[in-house]
């Protein structure tokens, strides 16, 4: 298959996953959301963001789009999209950092009316060139709300920003199902390993580590937690988990993965008494949870054999499996979020650059987390595409509701 | 056994399962942490509230009790307290709401130091009293909470109040695992069902009601959840859980319960379509979640016979089973909270009280939440109680988090 | 409530729940099934069994009962027997061993054509006085079904018995479903006890032990199995539990339960490291499974405060909560098994009992399982009171299993 | 990397999750069990079993092998067997019925002493030559057990047959853990669905369908079982899951898994009424289960995307997606069984087959089970690998069960 074929199909297949868009899609483009709009994107050039690209370009926008980072970019889905389209994309798979900040700047040069961004690198430019265009922005990670929250703090924003990552849906889709699941698809992959009967230590009880332990027990592992945080520590325990400082999880675990977003949080004590075999890996953010570099140190013997695994051979003749060099196992060793997942993603990010096509004069040169309304139209729109009806409050009830709160 | 041993056996039972009181205990009587200081108190009269009142005058201050709800005062623990401490008690079994009324006149007359809440009763007859002893209250309840909120809203409270309802370990114990344990206890109790096999309609996931059917699930039901709010429907429908419209529930159930704090929940058109025999009942803290009105102008037939049981047999010839007469399930027909969880609301109630006695002039006459740190206490008190131990941030990653925030 | 009226409410209350006997009774009074039969039965006297009872006389027996255990009679079901039924009741609380045997006696002088009995007593009897009136018996426990094997091994029996011990119906409600769930109910009444966060022991990991470990995992336990078989031990590894050795187990679990049939499983050496107040109980048939000789020895002092606990306090300081004297703590905590758990095991004796009316000469004076269709009849039963619908297998589907399995 | 590199890491790799397989290596290898012995193997020519055929070679045994399946050959793993290797190998990928059969010759013209058998085709072969110089043979699966009994049936065997598919730790690892496991695999791989949130329609609650049940609900599915056996189905019940005819459920699903062995479990009738897009997929062992047939004939339109996905467009206008063309979707779209489950599969082979080297004229020329004492053996050495420490009867305990069930 070509690779411009390829690509559609790969499309065609998440869009049946992702109705909320589908229903977007069909609304933006009947009223021309964003008629003669110039928006810059950039995020990773992936099949679902084709579909997001095109959904803008069918709402009436000139979309220009740059890659959040080089290594996600799918060559096939660029081929398309600059065959197909009339969508611009920057990035290739292997460009260098200098290449990316130009592409940065190119789209910041184009002049765009709104941004849709994925690190805030876009929306830190675009205050760095003092770019006086652009009306709106939407910014989907927390590391990039807490970058724009610094830019306001020292500069202040000069047009306001969506941050779209604490709302409920994405938390519930992203966070907490997404992750999980993959997580474990990943780890599946990489060893093939039987999960049932395994000791399984689990770092960081949060959103995502507290859910992927749940259905990992689901898949007949024995959980272990470790914490640093007492109140978790306890939800966890409330939960049927067993609690245990790392040092001694790490004479017990089979498994390990790590959610903690914090550095080394398995490190030389903890590899030191591990059992022969056991298998490693992070769900985190960054590759720095496992302490890659004392593994380095503590091997006398390592070797990439299977793929996605690290062997490390300890001078104790112990061997440690590493997954993925103990980059985010879900991204590194399986397929990423499901389309039904980025389905939510993206749109909590398109109903919310929307809010910029409508000039109130209520948006501040600030930043903001998605309305709530937004996030509950959300929840309505997947749940009809689930086919899930649910209950509405009566007039009595509503009644009810408003005395209860204000008496 | 006569009702004062048998009063301090129930303590002594309860004492067992209640560390954090015990760690408390210790500390509070040792530094005489209240002495001297006059403590009026609004509670439930149970048994561990008898403990919770022994603390307090352990640790030096003169206890003033009035029941916070006639109903659920314990005679055996008046008995006791009146004969074997020094604690005043008011209040018992089948008092008038106007002997109520004057209990609660006695205590403010009494110029008490400290409040100890659970509905805002006593803070507010403070206020409307014009008291000027009162140098900081606890509230338990969050009804207690708006209460209280409204008082500062329309004339300004004349001292600071703290409200534990909304703190994390109270949240995680009372809310979740207290209630979701006794709810499914009551159940059994009343009914002796075999809850496997059995469809359970669960009205409401929010704190209480997702973690009750998650439990109830682990017992074997076939769990259908009813929402009205589409983010909360959506959350439990990733979670495994089948959702349906009230009127569609309605005709699959087994067993219902409510979780709403709503009115009439479960209606005439619910009733209507159900199957016979089908179980009833309300987890919510008051009994309009369940239409009694209707249930008792649909039957041609009603009848107490099974403790806690009232049979309503419909014009159809089906007959609806209501538990305790759509009362609070776990109080009417279960135990109420076990004393582990009473460990932590008391708890939250005690360290609260304790800032007050710190006068460094940062409290304001406003209404606050439990702070942080204090939550956090309690979680390590609890976690040191179950033998648990957790990991502690070094010095690199303390860092690093620092770092990773600020930066 | 007068003794009678209790007793008939109490009837009608376990009725509702015992769907599959409702159908029996239905056929069996319309067809007259036992008419004219002597039937002797030798049975707990509960609810259930005067619901039971009430069905042969319907059918047109004569029925004399007498009690398979005194301490387990109701006395408002002995009065409601007597007075407002034709049915001939023997035993009384708290009759002696020696009232006990005259009492089967007079049920073997009395010629019975049929017997259906709970630990073989009955049976034994008949055999031993050359009783030929019998022509058929039904047997409800393990116990009873050895000692009928045993019977026959020594002497031959002289009428064909039919245990139901063993059919698949009785060992999914009344082992498995019926027992996990009654004794997660007789723990927690006893004691109060939050599980959620609890470490609880199971000893044992056969037919109910399993069921419960799975149980209490749901309701939030960290549950550690304790077994003697590598093979079950393997399949609650693999079904994600922690498996330890007693000795590792005691010195971790907070709530200890015995599912064996063996003695002894909870013994000094282990007594000796628990922590302070954990709580030990039995499941199993005989209180042999927790070592109350060495307990009573290891106390210091020994304690009967609340209702079904035993406090002993060891000479270590620590206290161990032993309930219901180590007898079987569903029984002796809590109410025994739900009525949809007997409405099978005295289904599968009707229908048993029913066998022995079709004289078609192919009953042996042998021992037999409950025949296959039976079971599934119980099954079909117990499925259309539930309002279960499943699928047909169609012709194509019928030829091709039998070509599978044949060719 | 070369493929023989490559077999060889595969090789290592799995060793790893072969713990039981290593003992076993060591003490045969020690002991040459099969010291001369000509041994013939007609297996699935996978990495798991080069390193069953080294352990052979090892212990001293001359093998030939023969592939079961020419599908499942693995290129490399021949490469590496001929190469470093004196295993005799025939069987490529792509061979055609007539090489088989030609294969399976050459092997009995050899006059092994002993087979190792996968399908029961060696074993057949062997009778229908008169073959006189085996002495006895191991089957791994139920439809070569059947074919076994046919041959015994109709003519007699003629050297004893091991089947060892009905061992308890046959079924756990391989049926229950293993399939449930990799079933959920292969449906994500093949879609990248999320699972939280779907209805999955389970038809067959088998040994194989019940623990996949329970485990996709572990990670979120909203179980629907269909079954035809009343038993099956109320323990599906009492498990709580929901229980439906197939047409209902077929309006309901996203997801479809048929775990029956029997034919048109899913057809025409059932396939009308689907929703859009939703996913079919078939566990058993034979791709019979989903009536593509009809699928073809009611389609307009059928395409071949995505990685093992066939999409069935329909009159209705509706998708259908089909996994791996209805064929055994855990070995179609992911790796099939862990080499953790292969482990106890051959293990299981390997002990049996040490039996007959053994020849204390017990033996008949008959078929038997795996002895209990061998899977007992397997799972001991799983617990010792797995670092799980049992109990044991101690004296009094041994006495006690012996006269539990003699007396």
């Amino acid at each position: 298959m070509d690779m411009i074929k390829q690509a559609q199909e790969k499309i065609r297949w998440a869009r049946k996953y992702m109705s909320v868009m589908k229903e977007i899609e069909e609304r933006f483009s009947a009223e021309k959301i964003f008629q003669d709009k110039k928006i810059g994107l950039c995020l990773h050039i992936t099949t679902e963001t084709a579909f997001l690209a095109r959904i803008l370009e069918k709402s009436g926008a000139k979309v220009y789009l740059t890659a959040a980072n080089p290594l996600s970019t799918q060559a096939d889905i660029v081929s398309y999209l600059e065959n197909e389209t009339r969508i611009k994309v920057l990035g290739f798979r292997g460009m260098t950092e200098q290449d990316h900040f130009e592409n940065l700047q190119k789209i910041i040069d184009w002049e765009p009316d709104l941004i849709m961004d994925d690190g805030a690198e876009l929306i830190s430019l675009a205050h760095d060139m003092n770019n006086t265009t652009i009306i709106g922005a939407t910014e989907e990670t927390a590391t990039g709300y807490y970058k724009v929250l610094k830019i306001d703090d020292e500069s202040n924003l000069r047009f306001p920003v969506i941050a779209t990552n604490f709302s409920f849906c994405h938390d519930l889709f992203d966070n907490k199902h997404g992750t999980s699941q993959s997580v474990i698809d990943g780890i599946i992959r990489a060893t093939n390993a039987l999960i049932s009967g395994k000791s399984v230590v689990v770092a960081g009880y949060g959103q995502c580590g507290s859910i992927f332990a749940d259905k990992i027990r689901g898949m007949g592992a024995n959980v272990i937690v470790c914490e640093v945080n007492p109140q978790k520590a306890l939800e966890a325990a409330l939960a049927g988990f067993r609690i245990l400082p790392m040092k001694q999880a790490a004479a017990e675990g089979d498994i390990f993965c790590t959610f903690t977003g914090n550095i080394n949080v398995i490190k030389k004590e903890h590899i030191d008494v591990m059992k022969d075999n056991v298998i490693l890996c992070n769900a985190g953010h960054y590759d720095i949870e496992i302490d890659k570099r004392a593994l380095a140190q503590m091997a006398v013997g390592m070797e990439k054999t299977r793929e996605n695994i690290t062997e490390y051979v300890l001078e104790n003749g112990k061997t440690i499996n590493l997954i993925a060099e103990g980059r985010i196992v879900n991204m590194a060793a399986a397929e990423g979020h499901p389309a039904a997942v980025m389905d939510i993603t993206f749109a909590l990010q398109l109903l919310s650059l929307e809010l910029f096509t409508i000039d109130d004069g209520t948006m501040q040169t600030s930043i903001y987390e998605v309305p709530e309304y937004i996030d509950e139209n959300i929840a309505n729109l997947k749940l009809e595409a689930l086919g899930i009806q649910i209950d509405e409050l009566d007039h009595e009830q509503l009644i009810y509701l408003e005395n209860a709160i204000v008496d």
